[in-house]
């Protein structure tokens, strides 16, 4: 990981613009999943470090952006961007993110910089998709989870695919294998929103259902409900709930099992995952560490 | 240009989300400038529609970003996307439309496609110089120059060198005529703002300045000013200006010349671009037209 924290750097140096360089500094790396992920697959190729800086840096602006949309005041535990230097900045440091990004990635094989490029698009649109989806109450599976594909997945599995054709690995394997990755790792933070507390997360506990996102285990709940109830559950999204409203969503959540079937289906993709790289331990190992990490 | 009409509408059709195509239906597509551009140049090659196509998509996520970071209410005569759907819809759909086009970008020649691509990155640190730039009075004609360049002529001059790189003419002289062509209409764009009335400009005249921005003829003013009147013109800077104010500056501009001065650099620039491609009759006479525009 060295590798790639020093090309990140040179990335972000090489744009040429000591403004650039103070604010991407200020940024916390996070845990650099995706980079990582590029070095596992692809750790005899001589490109990994290189691609996966990129990610990083694509990844990076994402971030930056999804926070002035969402108008989020922290990111990884630190103040972001939005909330220091304004929405305009953010929205200008993403987008020389992008294009360097996206600069270098010409430099790559077609296959590859047409696999990252392409899961951008995706993730923008999945961007749009959650916004407009949390101006009501939806209840279609489905329709959830194609947006959480577009929105949180499409990256992971871009990378891990792109990582697998650097170096003539089983492309599509791996591709599923980040897909369910990406999906997996969001259903459990979807979870996490509603059984952790306040001091774990940061922030109010049911946050997700208070901003509009109704996640897997409030559609679960919708379904679960007689007409009554539903009305009660749609009446309390997207506005700030009091304790009670939030003991009662808890209760029935208990009591039909959302959260255990929400759960089930992270560990049904993971599982998926696993199977299509199943000779790479260390592959398997990280889906393992996932599926059972608590904050 | 119907070719590149049906291309972008191709392209933005090819992300896939009706809200997509609704949002960019709304947008003007103005004078499609780099698409004209990049026609002219390379009209023998089949895949001219597309690349102008795809710089088309590239300006239209910079100027839905650009009216984001300049709270503009209004883009070519019509309100703006951030004024009528909210600033987030405007980061996403220009996030949108900036990434299907490096995608598409992707299958062009590695050089094509790294030129067009430095250029996004050249264009938003451009935007962030100006920004910054516009908090205080800059007297600085070359780091006024050198932000103009990056923000407004980088794309211009990228269209033109990629058009004759898909074509084999000579990519230096058409990208110096790209890049002088952009420097130019910029300047004679700043001149305007202080020398058309308002209901030509749609804006008050001198908003530049009023908005931070110290254009070529207060910059070539400020040095021609003894100590005090320099410090009345810094006072002015980046606020509402009175009508005893204005009138002051414009007289010294005329005392002073600085408008003249500033157009005499906008013709120089043409010339120079003129001179490059001095064969081509079409692209000489591009710079007559735009050098004699008057709103």
């Amino acid at each position: 990981m060295q590798r790639v924290e020093a090309e990140i750097k040179r990335l972000v140096d090489e744009c040429g613009y000591d403004e650039v360089t103070r604010l991407f500094n200020m940024l916390s790396g996070g845990k650099r999943l995706r980079a990582k992920l590029i070095l596992k697959i692809a750790q005899e190729s001589k490109d990994a470090a290189l691609l996966a800086a990129i990610v990083e840096l694509i990844h990076a602006a994402s971030l930056l952006h999804d926070d002035v949309i969402d108008e989020a005041d922290t990111r990884r535990g630190k103040p972001s961007v939005n909330a220091t230097e304004g929405s305009k900045t953010a929205v200008m440091l993403g987008d020389i993110l992008y294009s360097k990004g996206f600069t270098e990635l010409v430099g790559f094989d077609k296959a590859v910089a047409q696999t990252i490029a392409a899961s951008v698009t995706a993730l923008s649109k999945g961007e749009m998709m959650d916004v407009k989806m949390a101006e009501d109450f939806n209840a279609d599976e489905q329709k959830y989870l194609d947006m959480l594909y577009l929105k949180t997945a499409t990256l992971i599995e871009a990378a891990a695919r792109a990582a697998a054709l650097l170096v003539d690995k089983d492309a599509d394997a791996h591709a599923l294998y980040g897909r369910n990755l990406g999906l997996s790792f969001q259903i459990i933070d979807d979870i996490l929103d509603i059984t952790s507390d306040e001091a774990t997360l940061g922030k109010p506990a049911m946050n997700d259902f208070v901003e509009g996102k109704c996640t897997l285990p409030y559609i679960y709940l919708y379904h679960a409900l007689n007409d009554a109830e539903k009305e009660r559950l749609v009446a309390a999204h997207g506005k700030k709930i009091d304790a009670d409203e939030s003991a009662w969503i808890r209760q029935k959540m208990d009591e039909n099992k959302t959260i255990e079937k929400s759960f089930a289906l992270a560990q049904k993709l993971s599982a998926q995952a696993q199977e299509a790289v199943a000779e790479d331990v260390e592959l398997v190992g990280i889906l393992d560490t996932m599926i059972k990490r608590s904050y």
